[in-house]
């Protein structure tokens, strides 16, 4: 078997780094069986190879493939193999790589759905998100996929953005404590750099900064600085980096000018020279033939990327000019031979390199014991993303109550999904809406259902008829707001995937970026109606981003926000409702209107006070939630050097826990802090770590967070470095430090710490 | 007389550095003379000296001086002289700088007030700003003013931003040209540093980054890169540095974490290192005191603030500690030494360490022929600064017409001013609102006036009832809407001067940002009656920043945009109505609604669409209005060497304009480029440069474009320089080059540009 690239020629060498196919023009299913079409065949014969094969299974409107015409999912495993066959008996006969997505579970038929990336967030639970990751990557690794696209690095900075739901948090450090988390569960922990036959190779997406784009503008520039760049966007990057993570995906936008893919001080400078990291870069979905107002031609974006450190290509065009690029001397060979070794490497990782190859496991059915267990997990995640952000003494609501359950979200479940989410299945006994939780809670009887409005506009019709009939003689109305990631088999879509057509029914993902947050007033005014109507207003609000709610606050008597929850959401809403305790924090801040974005809890100090029509720019901080438990930090100092932090040396700080209420809860306990470092304007506030606690009953327990270099150090750079410093710690629901934060002293052999008095 | 700092003892070095005190606690005007303050000898005492006094004529309403307690405009010289003798009789004997605020004229009791920075930017006209730039040194420095605080660095780039109307652009090409014509008229074009007797030195300020505020918010940070610094906010201090500019004042905001104040690298590292220029750093005001979050203690922010390079303090506290930083070894004796001599120097360049002093001149008073030269200097800026948006061919407006002018900018002189502007005498023959140049034009008898409402709110009482009867029987409305930069007497002001209160009347400058820049409905209402009463309506923007106008398009037959055009600009504006030819074209981009901020015209080409919900995030491009007259690019390709532009070698384009119209026009003719260059995402389009062209009626004209290293070198590291590219030019008011447009090619010297095919 090939070991090395340099045994193969330069045109073998240009299919490995190839990704062109779409993985569902490559194999059909048809009669019952997968059939191999011509664009494989040939596709094959003109590069003696390929070195990966997207979206095999694939299965969502872009690619056009359903329940009634995809791969089942229990026979994966063959389309998978007929493919292979193809590439391992036409060209230099090493097998391809099977590349899909699994942004939050497979994106394939069957595939168990998981809530968003943001509502994981939410939950800031890092052992859960590492099983999670296990089960996604042995449930995808079953069917025999190799690398997963993973979503997780981009941190989310402005909520116009339609991909915020992609991102864990707008805290550098939740969404790096999240990303390595996942990487760790998918990849598994092993530290030969193998993949065990029950994981999978992660491709992290997006490096880097994507979440920086101008005005959430999709894939739109991040002028950003190395400061910025470092200790907001590279963070998740540097952690996943460390993890042993097989791959990055290089992203659509510019850095400062320079586009991802083209940039050899990122792909190159900073991943391998600075972190000595090593695996493959992966470009986005045609992001190198998108360097075309880089480039003069596609030759040149090719030469351009490759140069950079782009090892694999993702469907572009360009990459069939490698050879051209190579011919007229703007690209030297060796670094085409690089990129071709480094997919072989990631081949080798994964066992396809192997002689005995393993059998695919059998994907375990529904209903086995491990994917019970799956779907506990699943649950447990969608309990711990919602957010009990206010509650005026009506939670909890009593089972024997009659409940109107009103609008867009009530009943819908695929707007809980969020996007890159695979068709569901007709017969799913375990999904629940809000609507079926609470018939099952309460009793179909007790429960009358209205949609009222759709997500962005009216409904025409008897609409508002239906919503007063529900609400007529209802002890309480439970009001489902938000919005929907939604995607429609009759949408258009971008070369990539992204939504492109005016998506009348679609509010958030890809391609979707609003300019206005607040909720339409359509949705609003069933709030209204609701208010007036009967004693007990609940608002829950589903979606995939932050959004003004004070409207919310101010017109329902509790507010829950569940980032899209997934497919078992609304069973896990209605457990906030029937026990009045939440189970995550909000993972990011949240605006208090339109037209003061961005807004993040840690931006820098400043002189300015807010703008003279919105003096609070800030709606809700990262981390905002009614507290179940009280927490006190125990008021020591600490005291380290530098030197003892930079060799591994950490500080304990350690924090009572108070559960005055009657039942055992689970709740994240953020630890907040501001650096002060001289000659530096310090972030208000970051988060410094955090942990999740479950305090019995009545009763008291102990949380500790052990802060070290990570939670320590500067990240100006992009990794995190040791020096002298101040840091104060809190954790109270405060954007400044309350008068009992601690302080944690970073000294020098001189015991300074560059702020002493 | 003392040459240099080394011969004054530590102390008066340090009094040469401080500019604690505001001019109007120093002397004061009692019984028609000036009358020199206890705090004065105080601090003189204190140091042995003082380097510079800020605002002895200052009049607004933070000082509270006005027309009723403030010194004559006359008797200027009589306050600073009681003030200098004070200075040179008890210390060192060093005279003291005067600095006043100049940012638009003197903001002084008398001053002659300009349109503000934007509006000239709307006039593109390079000579007319340096002609008035002398003017208004000329009137400085008769008073006895030294130096003047200048705006102009400060690039748009958000327009929430109350300052916006301190800013020339949003584009640094036009913001460059017009702040070297700035500096040259101000200070002169001596080529000996020394600034003649009719001129004032100028601190051009912000120092840097200042409109890259997060979310327009005034004062925070700016997380830029190094290439979005040069490109952008350097451009203007290059050529302000190049021009001889005396001073640079370090703005408040910091650049990627740093604050400006501290920034060693901006501040020594780029200014003086990199381009070589000569002259003092002053601090914004109070801008050290507020590095207390930088710094543990006021001594170690002073020692940051002067070790980066701040020679010249602005009302600190900090400064009074830089003898403890010395004394606690955080500062080194050598740079304070560095700084007071920069400080002798400019003392030395405006002529105050000559044995024999000049006599101060004589204001030229009101009515003189050079004075009168200055009103016509002003109306004409103000009437190139008016924008014909829109027509649909109601104008000119026969000068018979029954008119209505309504609105809260209609009749309101002071709206029509800008922010940093002296109370205005109670008679001032030659001021104009647009109602009183309507009733000269049109006659009194012919012209009916409501206000309606109130900028930000509406008018209680019987408003309506005066708009419906201002509107009946008008043959035409004339529709006054915007924002105003009022300053009230009563309101409440930060320790620096900038609104601190809830301003409940006024809508831009200092401290007066806006989340919301949609016109409030009450101002949009006037238009819908308006529209529902009369044939013809006709509306103004008078406004110190970008907003979205497209309601007033939808509304109005046409529309006229002036940013605040100062007191002649009612004149101006009715002008513009009775020729239909508007003087200027827009100075920034205006969004298409709010939510979609920030937007420019020189956004990276990106990958992304609009919003979902805005589509096209860009209402009006800058350079946009009306064109009166035709421009076509005469079609040649260009091309030199990159050696021989580093030489001063020029390409010149030719355009063609023809002039239809039955009058002789006078209008910006820009020139829009691309800059094609490997491995960078192209800036969509940018200003190469501009020329404004008087076209006789009926008849043609040319217009010449000199592109040398300014227009055609890369602005990356914040100074021109020439490397091969290629640069795609046009004229059309287009947001892509058209099919015609040229192409200059800078080469190697094998004839590439990097971007041959």
């Amino acid at each position: 078997m090939t070991r090395s690239a340099a045994e193969l020629s330069l045109r073998e060498r240009i299919g490995q780094i190839n990704q062109r196919l779409k993985g569902w023009e490559a194999v059909e299913w048809v009669d019952g069986a997968p059939r191999v079409t011509d664009v494989l065949r040939r596709e094959v014969d003109r590069w003696g190879g390929i070195g990966a094969i997207y979206g095999v299974l694939r299965a969502d409107p872009w690619s056009q493939v359903r329940w009634s015409n995809g791969i089942p999912p229990e026979r994966s495993a063959e389309a998978y193999e007929a493919v292979q066959e193809i590439v391992r008996t036409r060209g230099s006969g090493l097998p391809t790589l099977f590349v899909e997505e699994v942004p939050h579970g497979l994106m394939a038929l069957g595939g168990t759905t998981l809530p968003v990336n943001l509502a994981l967030g939410a939950g800031m639970d890092v052992d859960l998100v590492e099983a999670l990751g296990a089960r996604v990557a042995a449930e995808a690794r079953a069917r025999g996929t190799h690398v997963a696209l993973v979503s997780g690095l981009d941190v989310l900075r402005d909520p116009r953005w339609g991909r915020a739901e992609e991102c864990f948090s707008e805290d550098p450090a939740l969404a790096a404590l999240l990303v390595e988390a996942t990487v760790r569960g998918m990849q598994g922990r092993a530290t030969d750099g193998r993949i065990a036959d029950d994981r999978v190779a992660v491709v992290a997406k997006h490096l880097a900064g994507q979440g920086a784009g101008i005005g959430g503008r999709n894939g739109s520039g991040a002028p950003i600085g190395r400061r910025e760049l470092g200790e907001i966007h590279l963070r998740p990057a540097f952690v996943a980096a460390r993890a042993g993570v097989a791959g990055f995906m290089a992203a659509y936008n510019d850095i400062d000018g320079v586009p991802c893919s083209a940039n050899a001080e990122l792909l190159t400078g900073v991943l391998r020279e600075d972190w000595g990291w090593q695996g493959i870069v992966m470009a986005d979905g045609t992001a190198v033939d998108r360097l075309r107002d880089s480039a003069p031609d596609p030759a040149s974006a090719a030469a351009l990327a490759v140069t950079a450190g782009v090892d694999l290509s993702l469907w572009d065009e360009a990459f069939t000019y490698v050879e051209e690029a190579v011919e007229r001397g703007i690209l030297d060979t060796a670094l085409v031979t690089r990129a071709a070794d480094r997919v072989l490497a990631l081949k080798r990782r994964v066992g396809l390199l192997e002689e005995a190859r393993p059998e695919h496991a059998v994907a375990d059915p529904t209903g086995s014991p491990a994917a019970r267990e799956f779907l506990e997990l699943a649950h447990r995640a969608a309990a711990q993303s919602c957010v009990l952000v206010h509650d005026e003494g009506v939670l909890p609501l009593p089972a024997s109550a009659v409940v109107a359950v009103i609008g867009p979200n009530a009943d819908d479940l695929e707007a809980q999904l969020g996007d890159y989410t695979p068709p569901r299945p007709d017969d799913d006994p375990h999904s629940s809406t809000v609507r079926s939780a609470l018939e099952a809670r309460h009793g179909i009887g007790n429960i009358r259902y209205a949609r009222g409005t759709s997500h962005r506009s009216r409904l025409p019709g008897d609409a508002a008829e239906q919503v007063d009939a529900a609400l007529s003689g209802a002890d309480a109305a439970v009001v489902v707001l938000g919005g929907t990631s939604r995607r429609s088999y009759d949408e258009e879509f971008a070369d990539n995937g992204a939504v492109d057509g005016p998506a009348p029914d679609t509010t958030n993902g890809e391609g979707v970026d609003l300019s206005r947050l607040e909720l339409p007033e359509a949705q609003l005014d069933l709030l209204r109606v609701a208010r007036a109507a009967v004693p007990v207003v609940i608002a829950v609000l589903i979606d995939g981003r932050p959004r003004p709610i004070e409207p919310l606050v101010a017109l329902a008597d509790a507010l829950i926000i569940a980032p899209f929850p997934g497919p078992v959401g609304g069973a896990a809403i209605v457990d906030v409702l029937g026990t009045g305790v939440g189970g995550g924090l909000l993972p990011a801040t949240f605006p208090a209107s339109d037209g003061v974005l961005p807004v993040a809890h840690d931006e820098r100090r400043e002189t300015a006070r807010g703008y003279v029509d919105a003096r609070h720019p800030v709606g809700r901080l990262l981390g905002s939630g009614a507290p179940a438990v009280s927490v006190r930090l125990c008021s020591v100092e600490a005291t380290l050097t530098a030197e003892a932090l930079r060799e591994g040396g950490t500080v304990t700080l350690t924090a009572d826990l108070v559960n005055d209420t009657d039942r055992t809860v689970s709740v994240p306990v953020p630890l907040y802090g501001r650096r002060h470092e001289l000659g530096v304007r310090p972030r208000r506030r970051t988060l410094l770590a955090v942990e999740r606690a479950h305090v019995a009953a009545g009763s008291t327990a102990v949380v500790q967070f052990t802060l070290g270099l990570d939670e320590l150090g500067s990240w100006a750079g992009g990794r995190p470095v040791a020096a002298p410093v101040e840091v104060v710690a809190w954790t109270a629901q405060s954007h400044d430090p309350p008068p009992d934060a601690l302080v944690v002293r970073i000294t020098d052999q001189e015991g300074d710490t560059g702020w002493g008095h």
